[in-house]
């Protein structure tokens, strides 16, 4: 059995140079117009660099930012749920015809080159209402739609560095050949990804397991590029997801690896976009659990998985593994799910993620039930480290208003 | 979403007479030459009777015999993994062009009429090698086929009764056409088969729970027709599934229903079969876990999953759903596979057979990590009736050497 193909029916496409070429462009870069990007911006050349973004050639242009944003779909008729898009203001002064060398010092500096064939203004609350089902400006997707400049630059890229993932995130970090070839090794063509950006507790754990049981393996596939204020940082969730695999897993059926982009939080339309990538990495199955990409209460708990069955046929070659709401039933003895569990809420051990914060920041432990002792452990440290950063600002400022 | 066609792409074809023809036929055969069939043969006519294995007309004549044998190929081209076929001796003095009426005692008389067109005699060690992977004459299945009688006779099959089943399982046997209207009801297309003919420990709830997770929902189809000495009724095998599945089941992801068949413990062969008929029960995959429909050491604890590797592509459109070997692990704090536990023996709890009926027939308990109390409850009521028997018969017969 041969793994599912690139989205959109071609081979992978990756953008990023190397070698001569890679030498070549970095040289002629210096004579272009240089233009700094946001680290989203960033991260989506990441992407395209490295095949994640098959087919996309560069940002998205003017009809396929409408058609993606309205019908989930390009202009060559290929579906795509969220615009991969580039902005500038009215200061850069770039025009149609202009090659620009997209700089972002979040990354160590030049990114990518850029050939601007379009540059075209977009209705915002539009691209928000439909992405995102809200022009709410507290969404943290949408707050980045708003902080967009005035104008959107379309046009093809050249990818010119990986933004230090590869070493910041050693053995974590693949590309789609990569993952593409560990799965072909392993003689795996059956393949659920786990999306995460968070730690694993046990009910995470057992989704994975889930699909241990019924797949060829399971890829959990960590985002490694910025999230929004609260969300524990990707090193420490790397460790934490270390720890957990190295204890509770089997070997040979579970890859752990990571990709460079940043979270939308754009729960039903996000979803969309992690399967599309991720059958570009090779994956059969997209797991979608309760409330998958979502923010606060923006989507209903499995609006999720109800969009795959929106979508025309077709659209995309790897499926949805949906899974319901999971958790530890006393009485089933065992984690289970609203699907296999009929006893009732006083059955079940149920954590609000307020209180595991709270419970984790004063040191304290969580039921084995809820979570492993060995992530417990790594994040206890974390919130202990963020504790002392805290007092440390606290003492600094003299002011008493910094939350703790 | 469709539920799966019937075996070999028509409709489900119930050989069994209502109504006027039924009444019609019944009478026919009081003029037919009677042959008193055994249990096994009944058994497959009510399984012709209701559908559950269409496409047969009838029971096999001798190119059927010998394809299904070698290459579970019939002569329409049709796969079909184990002979369905009837056999009568010399004093039967059976012709072909003779009408038939199959007798069954045991089902209370007339059970089928059948038309003689073909009478041929088998390699016995033929069959058995090639169905059952041995010619050991202790195998409960290869037994059965040695002790037929020296001819075998084909042609097809009007059926006449029910063998009494739906009153004695009332609620719990099902034809075909029932499942599938209950499926579509529902409306399920992802239907996995849980195929049993013990009672459900933890271990098999476990499989079940899994299943449920991924599919639409599960059916708990167990086999009612006779099984090899030292198996639990089907009786006390119902009250016990019916108590698990009313205290540990989600009501509208389960469905318990019966089939009446004989168990041929064919191992891969047999569940070969197992998904053949449950493909006519509209159930789109058949569970495959360790040692499926297996006896003693006869076939490798994997063979019956690897054989659905084996045959040629298209013989089937149900598929196999495999799980690994499943236990309590301690240290996974949860039910778990091989394929999702890391952690050694020493971390699970494994109990033999004999060790379970040991405990069971002395009313001691079954750790609830393993049985569920419900359940160990009324096997252990049962162990006990069987023991106040064993001692009637002991007083009776006043010798010692009827083993308690």
């Amino acid at each position: 059995m041969a793994l599912v193909p690139p989205h959109g029916g071609g081979a992978l496409k990756p953008l990023l140079l190397t070698g001569a070429a890679l030498e070549a462009e970095k040289k002629a870069a210096a004579g272009y117009k240089k233009v700094e990007i946001t680290t989203r911006e960033a991260c989506d050349c990441f992407m395209m660099g490295i095949g994640a973004f098959t087919p996309l050639s560069g940002f998205m242009g003017e009809a396929d930012w409408k058609g993606v944003c309205a019908d989930m779909k390009m202009k060559s008729g290929v579906f795509w749920p969220i615009p991969i898009t580039c902005s500038v203001g009215d200061e850069e002064n770039v025009s149609v015809g202009d090659k620009l060398a997209l700089n972002c010092d979040e990354f160590g500096g030049l990114v990518a080159t850029m050939e601007v064939t379009e540059k075209y203004q977009i209705d915002k609350v539009f691209e928000a209402k439909n992405v995102f089902r809200t022009d709410d400006k507290e969404h943290p997707g949408v707050q980045k739609v708003y902080e967009q400049k005035k104008w959107n630059i379309g046009g093809p890229v050249k990818v010119l560095s990986e933004g230090g993932f590869p070493d910041e995130y050693k053995g974590i970090y693949a590309t789609p050949a990569e993952t593409r070839k560990i799965f072909e090794d392993a003689g795996w063509s059956r393949i659920a990804a786990f999306q995460t950006r968070n730690p694993l507790h046990r009910s995470h754990e057992f989704l994975c397991k889930i699909a241990v049981e019924v797949m060829d393996g399971v890829i959990i596939h960590q985002i490694l590029g910025k999230l929004k204020a609260g969300d524990i940082p990707a090193d420490v969730r790397v460790n934490a997801i270390n720890a957990l695999v190295d204890n509770y897993f089997v070997k040979n059926t579970i890859v752990t690896k990571g990709y460079p982009m940043e979270m939308r939080y754009g729960g039903p339309r996000e979803a969309l976009l992690h399967a599309v990538f991720r059958q570009n990495y090779g994956c059969s199955h997209l797991i979608v659990g309760r409330d998958h990409a979502g923010v606060g209460d923006y989507y209903g708990p499995f609006d999720a998985q109800k969009i795959f069955l929106e979508i025309p046929a077709g659209s995309l070659v790897i499926k949805n593994l949906n899974i319901d709401w999971t958790f530890h039933c006393y009485k089933c003895g065992g984690m289970a799910s609203l699907r296999t569990c009929p006893h009732g809420k006083e059955d079940r051990l149920l954590l609000s993620g307020t209180m595991v914060r709270k419970t984790l920041s004063e040191g304290g432990d969580l039921p084995a039930e809820f979570s492993r002792p060995e992530v417990v452990k790594i994040l206890q440290n974390y919130y202990q480290t963020l504790e002392e950063k805290v007092e440390i600002k606290l003492h600094g400022a003299a002011t008493g208003d910094v939350k703790k």
